[in-house]
């Protein structure tokens, strides 16, 4: 069976990963000549609407993407001629974080305040309406925490407006959350749904740097997120795997948004599940029985962005596993993870405390808000 | 780092899978165009003496190999242009079923009583020192079985001499074991060994089919496998993964033979360990630290012959770990493995009761002789 996939980066790499040995084989679209995945299959290099190259992707047995933010005219488009999974219709409603919030309002999922702010007046009547601090978004094209601010006060109105205005825009209200997790949930194309054990992630600079597995929250908690993924896979009629964002506060889980894709913050699963989220999403996608998406121990995993660090010191640590995407260094960029997997806390503590020493200071800093 | 690897059949494929998350690439060299590990990097198609692609190997920063009758002087020469590991001595000897003998002998590792006959006299000979029933083998190029003639009886020496004489080869005497299994260690450049549980083995007509870890023997035992395996990869200053073929009969292991490279009864590595045997090879071969030898819970594997079997319904199975090496099948040829892992025995029976049901008949027949 061969998948086509749009968007050939590290999450298509590591879908092409775990797919091989599935018998599955692969080819991507993307605007990068140099995409990371393209070693692991044919890399048709264009852009999302690049005719020879979509008509390529609707001979594929399947057709998924590894980016968000792939057209969702183009996903419809192409299942016409081919099962594309997800379906469109769950790119279209996360494209547009005001459709998103309204979708998981609409199906009792508790969210933030929201409103649309398309002129300054509009953002005076959301600021009156909502209340400071909020967050002034793009309605679109945002991730990895891009075009946002954070209005604390009055004077940040003005600052923001000049930086985004002009755009459509929502203004969503603060949540003063105790900390933040992920819930990452497989759906097959017959209806069953599994969730992974919810992931507790640390984000800085709107960018995810850890995600530890399970999360250590109340079973009543964990209950909440996996009850509210299932009820959004149910509605948009999902196929594949999914992760909503959520901000835990108090006893309340509140959703941020969702990515229709694997998702960083179950990276983990790799090691630290039965099955990967890319194996199971592969699984979902091809028809093929979905996988445990049980625990193997617990997991921790860290983020490298800019360049791979040293990794001869790094495996030294027991339990760690190393995954290296093949990208050129660049400030900021996800070039690779590793994820520390043991036995249970004891383990990993001990594991962690030699690992620690070996790790840059900014990384060792956020250890501090696993709590 | 770009790794040289001679032959790109299905170990060298899962050393690729192992590598890429570690940062590596890779190249090949195989007579076969179609050489299934092609896919995962660059394939050089020649002989195993063709100059040009050998010299592409010289470039790489390191050459190993996924096939252990690659001659043994071609390594030789290649290790004056760069580093060869395993060494090309573990290769010579192992490709000479006498010397290799003689090899673990000098050891003090238990083999079968053995002698070399090149002439009809020295069959007779042998079979008067050895006795019957014993094995008659070539001394070069055996593997799975083939090149082998086993003695039942004084009728048995003519139809054999047949068929194998003209060549160089030995006489084995037969051990009436219990069981086989298999001793799979890597060693590092530094000295350091890393054993792997014992694994217990099933053959069938000369090929392995099955393979269980942990093997159940006595903790004694499992010390003779493990200082044995020691002793040889010290003995050869070995750098990478090896196996070492036992009997276990009584209280006693003896040596069957050594494979250089990484071994189809440690494939359930993947899965059931912390580190897999490919990588651990790689680590070895590329001067990073080796990892943990340790399983992760139980594993059983199952080879697939031939053509893969229905993926659908046995990818439902709790726990089982597809391996598919994208082959043309081709009748008796490896073409993937299975490999069901659990937390514990029952867990793992459990798995295993929802497993058979599903699997041919030759394959569930062999589940017996598991013990």
């Amino acid at each position: 069976m061969h998948v086509g996939i749009l968007g050939a980066g590290q999450l298509a790499r590591m879908m092409a990963e775990a797919g091989g040995p599935l018998g599955l084989s692969f080819s991507f679209l993307d605007p990068s000549a140099d995409a990371c995945a393209g070693e692991l299959g044919r890399l048709y290099v264009g852009q999302w609407d690049d005719s020879s190259a979509l008509q390529a992707l609707a001979e594929c047995d399947r057709v998924t993407a590894d980016f968000e933010n792939v057209p969702a005219a183009v996903l419809a488009r192409l299942a016409e001629q081919v099962a594309v999974r997800p379906p469109a219709r769950a790119f279209a409603a996360g494209q547009d974080r005001l459709e998103e919030k309204a979708l998981l309002e609409g199906l009792g999922i508790p969210v933030a305040p929201v409103a649309a702010v398309n002129t300054r007046p509009d953002l005076l009547a959301a600021v009156e309406r909502i209340g400071l601090p909020a967050v002034l978004k793009t309605r679109r094209l945002g991730y990895d925490g891009k075009g946002q601010a954070v209005l604390e006060s009055h004077e940040d109105l003005e600052p923001a407006w000049q930086r985004l205005g002009g755009q459509a825009l929502i203004l969503e209200g603060w949540i003063d959350f105790d900390f933040e997790c992920a819930q990452t949930a497989v759906r097959s194309a017959s209806g069953e749904v599994r969730c992974y054990p919810l992931t507790r992630t640390v984000h800085s600079d709107g960018i995810l740097r850890l995600a530890a597995s399970p999360a250590g929250v109340s079973a009543e908690l964990a209950g909440q997120a996996s009850a509210a993924v299932t009820t959004l896979l149910e509605a948009l009629d999902y196929v594949g795997c999914l992760t909503l964002e959520l901000f835990a506060a108090g006893s309340e889980l509140i959703a941020n948004e969702y990515a229709p894709r694997p998702h960083n913050s179950a990276h983990w699963t790799i090691e630290g599940a039965v099955t990967s989220q890319f194996e199971n999403h592969l699984r979902a996608v091809c028809d093929l029985p979905l996988g445990s998406a049980a625990a193997r121990g617990v997991a921790l995993m860290f983020n490298w962005l800019g360049a791979m660090p040293e990794r001869a010191k790094l495996l030294a640590v027991p339990g760690l596993a190393w995954h290296d995407y093949h990208k050129q260094p660049r400030p900021g960029r996800k070039v690779g993870h590793a994820t520390l997997v043991a036995a249970d806390q004891a383990s990993l503590s001990e594991a962690l405390e030699a690992l620690k020493p070996l790790l840059d200071r900014d990384t060792a800093g956020l250890l501090g808000r696993l709590g």
